[in-house]
C-alpha cells in the first residue's frame, strides 16, 4: 500500500511554520508497513487542493491530509474533497456537543462559523478529536482511501495514533503483527549510543533496532514481527538484555515513561517526598514533576532563588561558602538541597545552580550547572554538567539531568530497601 | 512569478527528518515576492523524480530543489533533471578544488565518486557551497527555472540567501519589496479574532492579513507590497490601526516578541522587580520569565506551593480563608501575591491556584484557574480562567495567562507613571 500525505495551508508555502505533520505521519505509517512516496503541501485554494488530489489519486492507494478542517472561511480541506468524491456533508452530533461544552465550559459565545467543524462526510467514520474542536474522518471511496486530519500537531497526532492508525490497520488487513518495545536513555548521546551497541546493530534484521534522538534523551524501539504478539515479544526479550548489559546505566524507562512520569511513580510507590531550590532552571525542574497528576502528594514544594540575596534571604545559604566557593559550586547546591528539604520537610531535597548563558556567571563558563541531591537515608550527591547549548537548551537540559539523576537516586534507595 | 520547492530525498518520506528546507525557502521566497504554490517531497527515485518535475513544470515558473547532490549513488537529483532538460554534465574545476582541499585538510583519501559531486550542467551557473562539497545551479529550460541546492540546511541556506535569492532577483528583474507587521494576541481565540475583524478582513488586499493559531495565543500578520519599504508600511501602519481600534485589549506584542520577551523588557525598562507563588503550574510561570538572559535582575525568585499546607506553612496564607472560601479562590490568590510580595521584598506579586486536572479539586471543576496580580502602587487585580484542555495544556495556558495579565498589569502601570 503506498500513501501520500497531503498537507493543506497557506501558512505553510508561506514558511511560518514548518511541516512536522508530513514527518510524524510518515513515520508511524513506516511503522504499521505502509509506503509513503510523496509528501504534498498545498495552500488554502480550492481548485489547487482538487488538483492535488487528482494527481495523488492516480499515485497513491491512500490520501492523508492535515490542516484546513477549522471554522474559518480559509479552512476548505473538507467541503473540497466532498465535492471531488461526490459526497455530502451532515453535521455530526457528538461532535457538535463537544464544540458547544468547548464554549460553554470558557464563557465565550459561539459563532455560527464554529458550528462548521462538526460537519463531517456522510459516509465517514468520525475520528475524535480529544484535544480541540475539529474532527477528523477516514472514508473509502473507488479504492483509495482519504483520511482528513486536523493541522495543529497536538489535535493531530494523538487521533492519528488512537484513531487513524487502528482505522488503517483495519483496512490493510495484516496478518502480521508488529510489536515494540521501546528503551528511554537519558546522559547519552545518538551516536555514543549507537557505537557502544555497533555489534547489535549489525547482526539483527527481526527485531529491528531505531536510535532516535529527541529532547527528552534517546529512544531504542526494538521493533519484532511475528505471527503473534507473544512471538513478537519473545524475539524482543533477549535483544533489550543485550543492551541493558552494555548501556543499562543510562536507561530511565520503557514505553511511553518520561523522565517525569518515570520520577513520580517512584516517589508515589515509595511515598517518599521531594522539595526543590532552582537557581538557573527558574522552576522548570518543578514544572516538570508537576506535569504527573497526583504530584501533589508528593511534590512538597520548593523556591524559585535566582540571584545570590535570594539563596541566603529565603534559604539561609551561608554568605561565608558562597564567597568562598562561588554560586555555581558543588558546596552551593548541596546547600540548596540540604536548606530547601528542611524548610519543606521532604524526604528528598533536590538544589540546582548554574550558568545558563548567554553570559558568563563571575567567571564560571556558560553551560556549567550542579545539581545536588539529598536525602534522609542516603549520603549527598552532587553532579556537574558542561552544557553547550544555548541559554534555554541548557535550562531545559539541567532540569531533565536533575530528573534523571533523582530517578537513578532512587533505584539506588530502592535497593537499600531490599537488603 | 510562481515557485514549487522540491525536496528529494526517502528519510523525508520515512520520517527520519522534518523538511524545515522547504520553510525557510518559502519565507525567503515570499521576501522577494516570489509565490510558492507548492512543496512537493519525493525519494531517491529516479522516475518518479521525473514525475514531479513533470507535473511541476504545467505549474510553476521556478523549481527549487533540495537534495540528492551529494557522492553516494542514491544521489540521483542532477542525473535526472540533465536527461529531463536534455543537457549535459561537465566537471566544475573551481568545485572539484574545493572537494580536494576538502580531503587534504581532513586527511582523508578522495574516493572516486567524490568527484562526482563536481559535475554540473554545462550551462548552468554554478552557486558555490562555502560549507560542504556539492556546488548548487541554476539554469533557465524552455521558461522554466531550475535552481539546485544540497540538502544539509548549514549548507543549503547559506548557498540560498547569497547566491540563489540574488540570481532569482536578477530573472524577475522585480522592484517591488514586501514588509510585514505581525500583531501578537492573547487571550481571543482565532476564530473570534476573525470574525470581530471580517469587516477589515474583507476589504483588504494590499496588505493581506492572515491570521495564524499557535500554543502561545494567535499572531495576525499584515504583509503589503509597494516599490519601497517605506511605502509597503506606509500601506500597513493604518490597518494595524483599525485592527487595535477593535481587538487592540488582546495585542500584547507585535514582530518577534514573546509573552515572556515582552514582560521581560517592561520589567526592565521600569525597573520593577517580581515574585509569584504558584501551585498548579508549579514553576510553569517563572521559568517561562526565566528564559529571558538577564532576568535576575527583575525576579527575585518565589515559591511552589502545591498542597494546601504548604500555603499555610510557607507563605503564612491564613487556613480560615482557605476554610471559607477554598484553595481555588479569588482570595487564595490574592493571599498568594500578597504573601510573596512581601517575603521576597518585589515590586509586584502573582499568585496562582487553579484545579488542572485531569481530577475535580474539593468539588471545582477541572480547568477553573485563578490569577492575583498586585503591586505597590495599584489595587489588587484577580483574574479568573475556565480553562477546557488535558491537565498540562491547563497549566500550560495558566502560566501563558499570568504573563498577559502581568503585561496588562504593567502597561496600565506605565500610564499612570505618564501623569
Amino acid at each position: 500500500m503506498k500513501a501520500e500525505i497531503i498537507a493543506v495551508g497557506s501558512e505553510l508555502l508561506l514558511g511560518q511554520i514548518t511541516n512536522t505533520n508530513a514527518q510524524f505521519i510518515s513515520e508511524k505509517l513506516a511503522e504499521i508497513g505502509i509506503d509513503v512516496h510523496f509528501q504534498t503541501v498545498v495552500g488554502d485554494n480550492p481548485d489547487r487542493l482538487d488538483e492535488v488530489i487528482g494527481i495523488a489519486k492516480k499515485r497513491a492507494d491512500v490520501l492523508v491530509f492535515t490542516g484546513g478542517l477549522g471554522p474559518t472561511k480559509d479552512d476548505m480541506t473538507k467541503e473540497t474533497i466532498v465535492k471531488h468524491i461526490g459526497s455530502t456533508l451532515v453535521s455530526d452530533e457528538e461532535a457538535l456537543f463537544t464544540i458547544q461544552q468547548y464554549f460553554e465550559k470558557s464563557g465565550r459565545v459561539m459563532t455560527e462559523n464554529n458550528k462548521k467543524q462538526a460537519l463531517v462526510f456522510k459516509d465517514a467514520i468520525v475520528l475524535p478529536n480529544r484535544n480541540g474542536m475539529a474532527p477528523g474522518m477516514a472514508v473509502e471511496k473507488d479504492g483509495i482511501q482519504y483520511v482528513l486530519l486536523p493541522g495543529p500537531p497536538h489535535e493531530m497526532q494523538p487521533m492519528f495514533t488512537n484513531f487513524a492508525i487502528p482505522y488503517l490497520l483495519g483496512v490493510t488487513g495484516r496478518k502480521e503483527v508488529i510489536s515494540s518495545r521501546v528503551l528511554k536513555f537519558y546522559g547519552i548521546g545518538e551516536a555514543e549510543l549507537e557505537y557502544r551497541i555497533q555489534p547489535i546493530l549489525e547482526k539483527q534484521t527481526n527485531p529491528t533496532i531505531a536510535p532516535l534522538a529527541s529532547a527528552e534523551g534517546v529512544t531504542l524501539r526494538i521493533t519484532a514481527k511475528a505471527e503473534s504478539l507473544d512471538e513478537a515479544n519473545k524475539l524482543i526479550a533477549p535483544v533489550e538484555g543485550e543492551i541493558r548489559a552494555i548501556v543499562g546505566e543510562y536507561v530511565f524507562g520503557v514505553d511511553d515513561d518520561t523522565l517525569s512520569s518515570k520520577a513520580a511513580e517512584m516517589l508515589f510507590q515509595n511515598g517518599w517526598t521531594i522539595a526543590a531550590a532552582e537557581s538557573l532552571t527558574s522552576g522548570l525542574f518543578m514544572a516538570e514533576l508537576g506535569k504527573e497528576p497526583g504530584i501533589g502528594v508528593s511534590l512538597e514544594g520548593g523556591v524559585v532563588v535566582y540571584n545570590e540575596q535570594a539563596k541566603v534571604d529565603q534559604l539561609e545559604v551561608d554568605q561565608g561558602l558562597l564567597d568562598e566557593f562561588g554560586i555555581v559550586s558543588s558546596e552551593c547546591a548541596a546547600a540548596l538541597a540540604v536548606s530547601v528539604k528542611r524548610k519543606f520537610g521532604s524526604s528528598i531535597g533536590v538544589g540546582l545552580t548554574g550558568a545558563a548563558g548567554p553570559e558568563p556567571h563571575d567567571g564560571t563558563p556558560v553551560g556549567t550547572v550542579w545539581i545536588g541531591i539529598v536525602s534522609d537515608d542516603a549520603e549527598m550527591e552532587t553532579y556537574k554538567l558542561s552544557l553547550s547549548g544555548s541559554r534555554n537548551a541548557n535550562r531545559r537540559r539541567a532540569a531533565f539531568f536533575a530528573i534523571y539523576y533523582l530517578i537513578k537516586h532512587m533505584e539506588k534507595k530502592e535497593a537499600k530497601k531490599m537488603f
